[in-house]
């Protein structure tokens, strides 16, 4: 079974001289396979692009990676699983200097899909904020790439189930996104979410909630949110290219409605997206 | 002939569930080693401590990586190379969050000694400013670690050789460091360097020359730079723990005196400490 690809071929390992070990040098996305079909794929697709192109990386051949990971889903069972790509800049010698001419090296790899409880769903989750910040950098801003520190000390503040994410905010004060997710607020009837110019990563289900709810009639705004603009929110909701969307019960201290009616228009939405 | 080591065995690569890749969830030290001796060995032992204190990283046994590092030495002839050693959180499942048990990848490398030119020490050489900002985050400042895509697009913002070196700023334009050097400014015979609090690698040879230089009875002081007050010092000059001091001849479009008197005097003192 074959569970792991890299430039096509079956292993597990790389070699150390990749600048993706040495320096994060690369990209990923993280993706949901249902039946053989990538969901959201065409933005999945979008972001990497926009990713190699902040990082002048070479995009590898869009119906290569397709193949292959068409290759990862036939030789599965499973009905619903998760893809990640990884895209490095390839082997180089020591140095943040890189050579003109790339060797990338892509990754692919299938992973269980990941068992969140349906109350997540259907009562919504607990977040707390998170006291690691998100550094300002417009140039890696937006983007999926291997940089992920403060993401990870971010989710290792906590330990208990009592929180299912995190918020992290600028040094400022300003709310960006959680650890591994995209933050929604709802207020009188408008869909609210931070600005993501300078840091944070813009979700691919970030984008088709937009899209979605634009197309629904909202009015969609991209703003700085502070904690108290956001805990005044009528509704709150996450969302991942995983997850789709979890609704927020209690942030900090302060509880919400269970689930609202705009996140539950939006969550149905997405279901038949999903379906589709 | 050995030249990597892997968690003590010798082979060249690391399994693609190695958080370093996926994240950079880990930290480097970049050493020089003369017949065998690792240069300022103790200053390296103590900055790679700071970083698994940060991240949360089990610190391995000093005389391990001492004894592995012994071993790279033997089995070579030449007198002086570089030695990098990388720390990694280990192999482990999808996601930000880290297991307790840690099972730290260590990578040791041996590498060629880099052929600086001569007049790089004698003459000087000519920085430029570079585009790329440097993001300010307390928990990631001074520790050496993987996350190094800002110091990558930087180094890339110049192709000649014009430039030996691009400095790096804030977002507010204070001046940090180089891609790869720390910066001194001296002024009336004080010496100054940029404050790395918020951002910057706290670099081995910078502490070094601050010790040697408060030694010899120079105020030192940390501080922060604007682009024209570091421009109006007397003398400028690069460290790093490879190639020393550099005094510099030419920031952007000001012309330096070629070597300072004070430059001059730390080079003296730093050759002889790499002689002792």
């Amino acid at each position: 079974m074959t569970n792991i690809l890299i430039n096509g071929k079956e292993k597990n390992s790389i070699n150390i001289n990749d600048r993706g070990l040495q320096y994060g040098d690369g990209l990923f996305e993280t993706m949901a396979v249902h039946n053989g079909k990538i969901h959201l794929w065409e933005s999945h697709w979008q972001r990497l692009s926009l990713g190699c192109e902040k990082l002048s990386l070479s995009l590898p051949n869009r119906e290569l990676i397709e193949k292959e990971i068409a290759l990862l889903c036939n030789n599965n069972n499973e009905s619903k699983f998760v893809i990640k790509l990884i895209l490095t800049r390839g082997e180089g010698q020591r140095g943040y200097r890189y050579p003109k001419e790339q060797n990338i090296t892509r990754i692919l790899s299938k992973h269980a899909w990941p068992d969140y409880p349906e109350n997540n769903y259907s009562d919504g989750v607990a977040v707390c904020y998170c006291e690691t910040t998100l550094s300002e950098n417009k140039k890696l801003a937006e983007i999926k790439h291997l940089n992920r520190l403060e993401q990870i000390l971010a989710r290792n503040e906590w330990e208990s189930d009592e929180f299912q994410e995190g918020l992290m905010s600028t040094i400022q004060g300003n709310v960006v996104d959680g650890t591994m997710s995209n933050i929604f607020a709802v207020q009188d009837n408008m869909i609210f979410t931070p600005d993501l110019s300078l840091c944070g990563v813009a979700g691919v289900m970030r984008k088709t909630i937009i899209d979605i709810a634009k197309n629904k009639g909202f009015a969609v705004y991209e703003k700085e949110f502070s904690k108290s603009e956001l805990e005044m929110a009528d509704e709150l909701f996450l969302s991942n290219s995983i997850f789709g969307i979890w609704p927020v019960k209690m942030i900090g201290k302060t509880r919400f409605t269970k689930v609202g009616k705009v996140t539950k228009q939006l969550q149905e939405e997405i279901n038949k997206l999903c379906q589709s």
